[in-house]
């Protein structure tokens, strides 16, 4: 393992550069300090460089090897590699300028021969990233265990037939919770990694669902306990790897947090790629969220419309995460979320500037898509029209009937009586979308 | 109009002709009064013929016209013309034998100019359906309101933008649910029809879901106000007729039902086709709707899995079926639902002849599968494995760990003290798929 | 019937507004006399508006019926109602100055008691059509014969098991052939509407094609007798109607065109609805079929990313546009096709204002991609980097390769005599897409 | 590295036990000797032990590591590694009792530092197999090279963009395709890997087919100079691991073989899993490829329905199977194919012997199944219908249509004249449904 600094070949932080530039190492939309909504635009968007896919995938697939070959992913002395890697990590986190990063335990650090081991290493990690994070002012979005990967967990941690894997993954959890904690860590997420069933032919579903209730009940008192203050955040996901993923969308997570008594202490962290799995658009998944109140942070990435797996590709579209974005400003924007690059570049970009170029481009296009946004807002281009449609549910019946204050028969016999015929009225959708191509 | 009884070739009640019958009017597995688990097959399968598909659809789809050319869905007076499809209707429950059917009110009788007159139409066919039912003994499954196909609903019934759309809503499940109440229906179904969106660009989902729940609440209070004891039931379907219906699937149902406080009063009536377009085996779905608490009755049909639409096609896979009666079984087999054929001949069927072979394939395919499903819960062939494989969440620390006696620090220090190290155990998959093969 | 004329509450035709225009009736882009690559933009985009889903298509789908209400889709005088609805459709042309419009024999005229009737009104209405033509400039892109909609074609028309629908279909397919011929049309269309089957259970799947074929040919055969000079257009669909269609995709249709020896008089028409429920993106089939030589022409529209039906909303993905016309400008842009746009107003766009927006917003949306294609080109933004990729096959040994001068074994000798050992270079797709989003 | 024969607990061949053997180790169905349409079942069957999936993947997929742990797949000496795998696959093959297996270069044997060494250790794993398979009787069915996994490979092999890499791969298919002719293998296989795109932003299409077309010439020359009998095979898949593969389905590779004039040296290999992946049933794909002439082999296995990726799963559903050996019986049955068992066990299936349960309870499936369609054909349950269906056809008119003797013309005439007005027939697929569940 020899790593040459530097990885990168330009040392240059990338900058804004107006709408006009024309370098893939510039920023055309993203003006970190420009002033949206009263709001800098960094802190609207959040950005988070993650570990896994940017610093730990070789570039394999099923079918196919590693094709990136990164030095500080062979070696003998695996906390040396592990200390390469930040290197590099911080190197791209400076370039970037990002505000945020996120990580797995076993991204920053390797396993142990023992749990005792790892929980040792992940901590000598930890206090390596608190100094390069002093210097750097990279704060931690939100850290995460890994339970998924290793052998021990094919059949589900949480979720495990057996309850020794659960104790297991707890061990790893609480060591993880606790170093994301004391890194300053605005969240902490639990992705239900293998929480899901190859077949029902081996699996009790509803034994299931109880222990993953109570592993996630476990750990929202073990953070109160240490005093986290930031939300837990579980990460829908309908299939992949499992066949059956039990956080399979929004609203699946809320009925499940609403069954074990969780909606105070858990949020979303909803992805792109896995909305277009489950059958939603990203739009819906983050609406959704919003009405039903456990709306937390994005992964943002996208999914390929035509494939069935998880791509996890550089979101690139400008128009789909204006629609993302202007959901996201109509509540406020985010508390203690902010928007994850769980995105890979292709193994087919294997060189070092490809990692930066992807980051810049999908930078961009959310800087974009949020003007976009404001600017829709600001208009009212869709909102007004949206009250306008509703505006009979504002009124003095309608407020009657969502308040409880008439009963079915007294809608029945009031309709009976008027001889009433409502007539339809246009939904205007090509108009609409007409409307929000004047400004994306 | 002219219907010239009668409109079956044949007269004859198919019967049991045991299972190297070879007439397909004669039913080589479905035995009524065979004794399955203590109950005559008959009482377990409780199937239902649909009125909508097997009576009122001309076999027409989006590219083209009718193809069935059936005479009482052609004339001037639409009395009479309901009244001579209720003669053929009541004719094939005979031929089949059935126990139950069921009817949207639009099914059964004419839309009036009015709703007042619509009212009036349905109650005159109820009474004609009491008469009919009295001598042939066939049930009521269950009734429901059409609340999608006139063009006041195009936007929604109870998540209409306009109030005045739901109170006419309001009127016509009134009349519906009070002829199902008359007509001893076991159940009252709510299908979402157009209860979703076609673009969240014109669309506000929180208020539409408020509305839904209200509306919800409202047939639960008239329900208890008539002294109807059967349930509601809600049908989940993630999209068609619009792109994105609210009642999703199973878990969204339960969230929906958690949300407004209706879990008592409301269960789900499930089908194969609306699982596989929300992307999860029919199996899932009823095993998941029994761990939540929620089931309560089938819409038997199957999809084309390579198609993106609702086939609703007659289900004649008896291996999926049979894994669908397992889990109903286990669950200890219907209350007051049923199997009901919300499935249609393809619309080159256009014999009359189509419609028996349609039944009778079906019901003999579900009969077979329901042997199965029995044989093997008698053998333990899926529950004895499954059983050993949670077998540690039946001892003690498992035990504990459900209770909530363990802390994530308990856990976290027993796993690290005790150098835990759990080892995988085989899933078998492919040894229990080889299993049910046998049974088959 | 009793069309109050005008229709549209505009009598303005839309025009070019710029980029700052607000109005709905006013086009940001489209601007039809600027010259882009040495052509007028109305010369490049050739829009055609069709007859079905704009003036035939009441509103309906499988769960509902008429929204629309349309004047001249109600009354009792088919030809009265044929006359009127031309009025409006020849209203729309103009409003919209588009200066191609498409129909389906049924469109125009209704059908007769017999087919020798169905041909007169055909022929009837086809004068009308040279008239408002004359006077209105519009021209024909395409004429058809729909072969699908009614009960006779339930079972493929070319591909009937019956040969007397075979025949039956000849007939209809003359008329409309010559009728497209002597209204100038600039090519014919043969959608395969039901030219496919529902189960392999009663298809005979190779005689069907070889019938498919045999039509084909004769078509192909009648357009050299009268002189036609235009190519026929196969339009390729995977699903929908039937299960399985016959002209499934683009590279389908190729191998059928090969089989039968059609490659010199058959062409494409290729649709985007299309392309995605084949599992290809639009961009895919474009290349594709100009790679292999077929390319004919284009049905403009979108799909639902989400859904398996064929929704044929208007387009308005600037985006996917830009790719897809960067590959007809790549290829010389169009010949005899053109734009049609094979895409229905929503069920809920019920105001006749509905229509404009929706044709102009598209229209729009198709310019400024023709405009930043335009770009991507002249700048050789994707291009010059593609020629870059493949250099080493236009050098020495590449070309000896590809014209057959290495046999397996002078190039598996070369590879072991050389120790040869390739280098991989980056695929830099992140680079490109941020390359094109300069340009979106 | 440390194997310790046995791996299998077992010794004993698996034996045919009768339908009511209850052993997961004795067949109930496949009776290898019981002849079938005159042929014994194993020569009708003709399966194969794939060495990929059993012998050489871990249990790792993209989201975790090997779950297998097997010996011969650790330590340092790569060809005694490789000769500890031959042992345990030939003891499999005893032990199941096939009749063939299959294998790419790589499963087989090492890769090496150079093309040299590797076809060095490919030529010496040869050796090893020729004792083996002379001791053992058990025959090649078919061998192949690798293209796909090894990073020179990441942008395709023949469709590489760089002319090197073709022609490395050369060398590599030359070594393969050798060995296999000496092995005496009855075919040769050539899938496409990564002859594919990611995105057309980086791809030539155009010149790829080009490449590929030339590709597959060269093989089939070295094929005829060395003297190989047994066809090529090319292998339908639509996507993954590359996004869009040029080998999308039947329909696709056969307008491929067209353009390159290699229809009469190259058949297709027709897996299910890759069915479904494009869109088609198994059973059209069969039917397809032996009405299009290109049919050679099967890789026996399924997909997920309801997933979006390869799971190779081994195949278990009867009723499916069934459908697709009756295409294959009425076409006359396997020449120099086979059931080739692309499948794998699940990741979690860590047992030795869930390695014989998926095997064994697989061909039992195919043999039941085989049964089921001989049946069906000797009694055309299926076939009888459908030359009634198409009789027409085989009339004196349907005739003289099909022969050319009838003009468009001819046939307009005659039906206007004759007032033809031809009346549909019932599909009758419900009843043909019910007929197949008689045998299955
Ligand atoms: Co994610
Ligand atoms: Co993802
Ligand atoms: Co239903
Ligand atoms: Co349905
Ligand atoms: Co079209
Ligand atoms: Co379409
Ligand atoms: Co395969
Ligand atoms: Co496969």
């Amino acid at each position: 393992m020899n790593v040459q600094p530097p990885f990168f070949q330009t040392g240059a932080t990338v900058a804004y550069g107006g709408a006009d530039a024309r370098s893939p190492l510039a920023f055309r939309w993203y003006d970190k300090d420009r002033i949206v909504r009263g709001r800098r635009m960094e802190d609207h968007l959040r950005f988070a460089v993650c570990y896994w896919h940017s610093f730990c995938w070789p570039g394999s697939d099923p079918f196919g090897g590693e094709t990136f070959l990164r030095s500080w992913q062979h070696g003998d002395d695996a906390m040396a590699m592990a200390r390469a890697k930040a290197d590099v990590a911080f190197e791209l986190f400076r370039l970037l300028d990002v505000p945020f990063f996120t990580f797995h335990d076993v991204d920053a650090a390797p396993e142990g021969a023992t749990l005792k081991e790892s929980v040792a290493n992940l901590n000598a990690i930890a206090d390596l990233f608190e100094q390069k994070m002093a210097a750097a002012k990279v704060r931690l979005l939100w850290g995460t265990a890994n339970l998924f990967s290793h052998r021990r967990y094919m059949a589900g941690a949480a979720t495990n037939p057996d309850p020794d894997v659960f104790t297991y993954a707890a061990g790893q959890v609480r060591a993880a919770l606790e170093v994301t904690h004391r890194l300053g860590g605005a969240n902490y997420v639990l992705w239900g990694g293998r929480e899901g069933y190859e077949t029902l032919l081996n699996t009790d579903l509803k034994r299931e669902l109880d222990q993953l209730g109570r592993f996630v009940s476990l750990v929202v008192e073990h953070k109160h306990k240490i005093g986290f203050k930031g939300p837990l955040l579980i990460e829908p996901k309908p299939k992949e790897p499992t066949k059956h993923q039990y956080d399979f969308d929004v609203a699946t997570c809320y009925g499940f947090l609403q069954r074990y008594d969780l909606l105070n202490d858990v949020k979303l962290n909803i992805e792109q790629n896995h909305a277009i799995l489950a059958g939603h658009s990203f739009q819906h998944e983050v609406a959704l969220a919003q009405a039903l109140g456990v709306f937390g942070s994005l992964d943002i990435n996208r999914g390929d419309d035509l494939l069935g797996w998880d791509t996890d590709q550089f979101a690139m579209n400008v128009p789909e995460l204006a629609l993302v974005f202007h959901e996201l400003l109509k509540g406020g924007g985010f508390t203690t979320g902010g928007l994850n690059f769980d995105a890979k570049i292709r193994r087919q970009s294997i060189d070092p500037d490809d990692l930066l170029h992807a980051h810049v481009g999908s930078m961009d296009a959310c800087a974009r898509a949020l003007l976009a946004a404001d600017e829709m807002l600001a208009a009212g281009a869709l909102t007004a029209p949206l009250t306008a449609r509703y505006a009979g549910w504002d009124g003095e019946e309608g407020q009657a009937i969502l308040a409880g204050r008439r009963s079915l028969a007294d809608l029945a016999d009031s309709a009976l009586t008027s001889g009433l015929d409502p007539q339809p009225r246009s939904g205007r959708q090509e108009y609409l979308e007409s409307v929000v191509n004047r400004y994306v």
